[in-house]
């Protein structure tokens, strides 16, 4: 019988950069991964829309036998998270608290940004976490909804994209943040130009790389780990045919995504 | 008994352009609108979804008694327009066909510039259109995926707004086209920079006005016009609760949209 995959999932293509962190952590894991692209994106709809997308992925997820689902997606993190916890037999791992725990090892000053969709802002999710493991930090929060068109585009070295992050990011420098999160799991692929822009006294919190560890500690304490003799393989179904971005991320991200094969919900 | 509405739906809220334009032209009629909003945008997927989205919002429209459908957004004419003929019991609008026809007539060079969607320019359906109607025209076509996003971010007048335009336009430019057709029911809302930038010797054909033209011979033709006594009413509903965008068009359009439904489909 095949290894159970890890159940990962985005509302598009994003979420590659997690399942690129849990390869590179977790090679012996086999990962399962389904993007919404037939409904992306999800970062400017309302918390029931989201809920019941993220139910209905999940539940497939789980007929391809997942062993845990990942929500490699701010907004659903920031919106569907409890609800699929209290649904699910399995469990469940989001990116946003994993970021904010990052992000409290981070920061010097306990002033915290972060960036992200409309809905992850709009929820004040990442306020919540960060609060919850320390009540005396400060969080100034933005919601940057370019971001993620101007990364599917493919401009990740533009003068243009310079200037729309620095017009979102300026409120957040000139408030003295020392930590940023990004928010969004598009962002790690606009990683270098916002660390050029931000400057080196900002540190950055890259939730698909912490969402993965948090991965890993999980199925060592559930003793769900796959055998060090598996080799992992990943599977990547899309709700709608790939188009360009899937390129894009697949050549930043050098990841091996194979066949990708498209699933209707 | 209600006189019948004519049936309009985009995959947002972009299609009130033509609504606005509907309003104007044809004060008598009742409208009912259905903006996709838990699925928009529609511009970066594949026919086979935009289909099958299109015919289940037809669907909706029908057993809301209208009389005709309007498919007021580019990417569903380009896309779904055939099928959407061959399928309903009602004529069917399409945005297309319209600017087709003022961009010949506006053209003296016998060259157009189309922008648009990924998937409405990838589609070829502009240019078709235009052959079809003149075999003799040249016609340079660019996808402008950006432009939706900034719109709905609100950022209508910005000179990075500007840098996006010109860097989209410049080809289209420098190949000498003189009109423009405004190919997305959301540029008219960037009109005024677009005018601004492409400079005044290049016309531009905004396919809303056009579409609500065609839709009033339509009803003529075919003795569907309401009476002159009526007094048209409008019916928004959306698939995802409204956001802030909504409030955008609302006063880019003047339009008075009253209490919004949410439907889910």
């Amino acid at each position: 019988m095949a290894a159970q995959p890890i159940g990962v999932f985005d509302s598009g293509i994003g979420g590659l950069t997690v399942v690129a962190a849990l390869r590179a952590l977790l090679p012996n894991e086999s990962i399962f991964y389904l993007g919404d692209t037939a409904r992306v994106p999800y970062g400017g709809k309302s918390a029931a829309t989201v809920q019941r997308y993220s139910l209905e992925i999940a539940e497939m997820l789980l007929r391809e036998n997942a062993k845990t689902v990942v929500i490699a997606c701010n907004t659903a993190s920031a919106l569907a998270l409890p609800r699929l916890e209290e649904t699910l037999p399995v469990t469940v791992t989001g990116v946003i608290l994993p970021g904010a725990r990052a992000a409290i090892a981070q920061t010097r000053s306990g002033h915290i940004g972060v960036i992200g969709t409309r809905a992850t802002i709009a929820s004040g999710a990442y306020e919540r976490a960060l609060r919850s493991l320390d009540p005396q930090v400060r969080v100034t929060a933005r919601a940057c909804p370019l971001l993620v068109p101007l990364i599917e585009e493919g401009w990740l070295e533009s003068s243009i994209t310079d200037e729309i992050i620095l017009q979102y990011l300026a409120p957040l420098l000139d408030d003295g943040v020392d930590t940023l999160v990004l928010g969004c799991t598009h962002y790690p692929l606009l990683r270098n130009a916002i660390a050029r822009l931000a400057g080196d006294k900002i540190a950055l919190v890259d939730s698909a790389q912490n969402c993965a560890l948090a991965v890993r500690d999980l199925l060592g304490r559930e003793s769900l780990r796959a055998s060090e003799s598996d080799r992992g393989a990943l599977r990547v179904a899309l709700t709608d045919p790939p188009d360009a971005f899937l390129r894009v991320a697949r050549e930043a991200l050098q990841l091996d995504v194979g066949e990708v094969e498209v699933r209707t919900l």
